[in-house]
């Protein structure tokens, strides 16, 4: 079977995964306006039962993620600038130093997709620069959303460029709230821009298994998602179907 | 012909309404997150010269619409907290303090919906009068913006009531980025609760000339609109149909 088409039990093994090791690629992500405290509370429940890497939240939640995050490995995650990009850099760099005051360990910005599109890099690079400072100044990562629906393949590599000069730590494909989600084609293309200096996360409509090990294969190292839980008692049948150690 | 049935040839005089008095309704709205400065300077060409209310965008061009609308009579109108209204009231204030320092004269900031929907109204009130005390320190005017997509007819009159409480301007039906915009219904009722204490903004989905009348009649004091150019080429057919001054 060829990469690309990956097989329920196949990839698991060829990419030396199991279930102990692809729990750590999710962002246990809740990001819809409506979501309440009570909806939050149980993410984060969820995401230390499942030992996911983090909780991915709006801004308004991140101290109370923070909190219930709190003696669990998990990680606390929020979105800046989200999900339009087209706040001023002013407001992303705020927003991003009040959650890193809050607790984020990272920080998920979407870059200007307008200014990128008018080739304005000057004000895309500073825009990401600026949000990069203030949270590697607290100590904490940045993924760069691009937003590739909206992107050609010429502009997925520019802001793939762009993020590496600005010092991100991730570029991320997706807010899940515009017209389209992660691609193997442009997780592929992200990753052959930025290599290892920076890691990928694939993100918006990743909803199972056969779609995280297609996103893996490609190059993610990071999944974003909010059905983290489903996705997992898939990969725990896949396990037990291919006998592999548990 | 019944009111909420609007027909072409007999809303606009009965509303008392020319071109004249039309245009002023309008919110000239641009706000995808891939819109380029040229196609911010159009948005500003087309308002001064259809002499509408204001231009209304995200932040990050404020400051780009502010000076091209100096000399005009048309306000710059800025977005806050958008589309989601779930970044954290520290945030939302910023944006706003940002907005009006760069010429904002309205802002049109999303409440907290999740926070509303589990009843959380402290919360919410405090989020509005946050934003409310930064705007009108400057001098600018603030419209909430409820998203009545998703919230029920009860959720919508506590919104709008804390809304008054905060001492806000405008309530808002929409962002026109969730799954639904404003409604006849939704208006009537944003109208019937806050009365004469504050006025209504009807937005998204707003397409027409018909359709525009209709939330006139239903008690819309302004208009959100990107289409506000060829509505007032319908409405200038309107008026030659009618006879009415020009």
């Amino acid at each position: 079977m060829a990469p690309g088409s990956p097989g329920r039990n196949w990839t698991m093994n060829e990419l030396k995964l199991n279930e102990q090791k692809l729990n750590k690629y999710f962002d246990h992500t809740l990001l819809k306006p409506e979501a309440t405290p009570d909806q939050i509370d149980a993410l984060c429940r969820e995401a230390i039962e499942g030992a996911f890497y983090s909780v991915c939240v709006n801004s308004c939640y991140v101290p109370r993620v923070s909190k219930a995050l709190s003696g669990s490995d998990v990680k606390t995650c929020a979105v800046v600038g989200f999900p339009l990009g087209a706040c001023s850099t002013e407001t992303k760099v705020f927003e991003t130093k009040y959650v890193c005051r809050e607790g984020a360990h990272e920080v998920d910005m979407v870059l200007n997709v307008g200014m990128l599109r008018a080739k304005e890099y000057d004000f895309v690079g500073n825009d990401i620069s600026g949000v990069v400072k203030a949270a590697h100044d607290a100590g904490s990562k940045v993924k760069v959303i691009l937003e590739t629906c909206l992107l050609s393949n010429d502009e997925i590599v520019k802001a793939c460029e762009l993020s590496r000069e600005a010092g991100a730590d991730f570029v991320k494909t997706s807010t899940g709230f515009n017209s389209g989600g992660a691609t193997v084609e442009d997780v592929k293309l992200m990753k052959e821009t930025v290599g290892d200096a920076l890691k990928v996360k694939a993100s918006g409509g990743i909803r199972d298994l056969k779609t995280v090990i297609a996103m893996i294969q490609a190059g993610a190292d990071r999944i974003g998602a909010s059905a983290g839980v489903k996705i997992m008692e898939e990969a725990k049948q896949e396990g037990i179907a291919t006998g592999r150690e548990r």
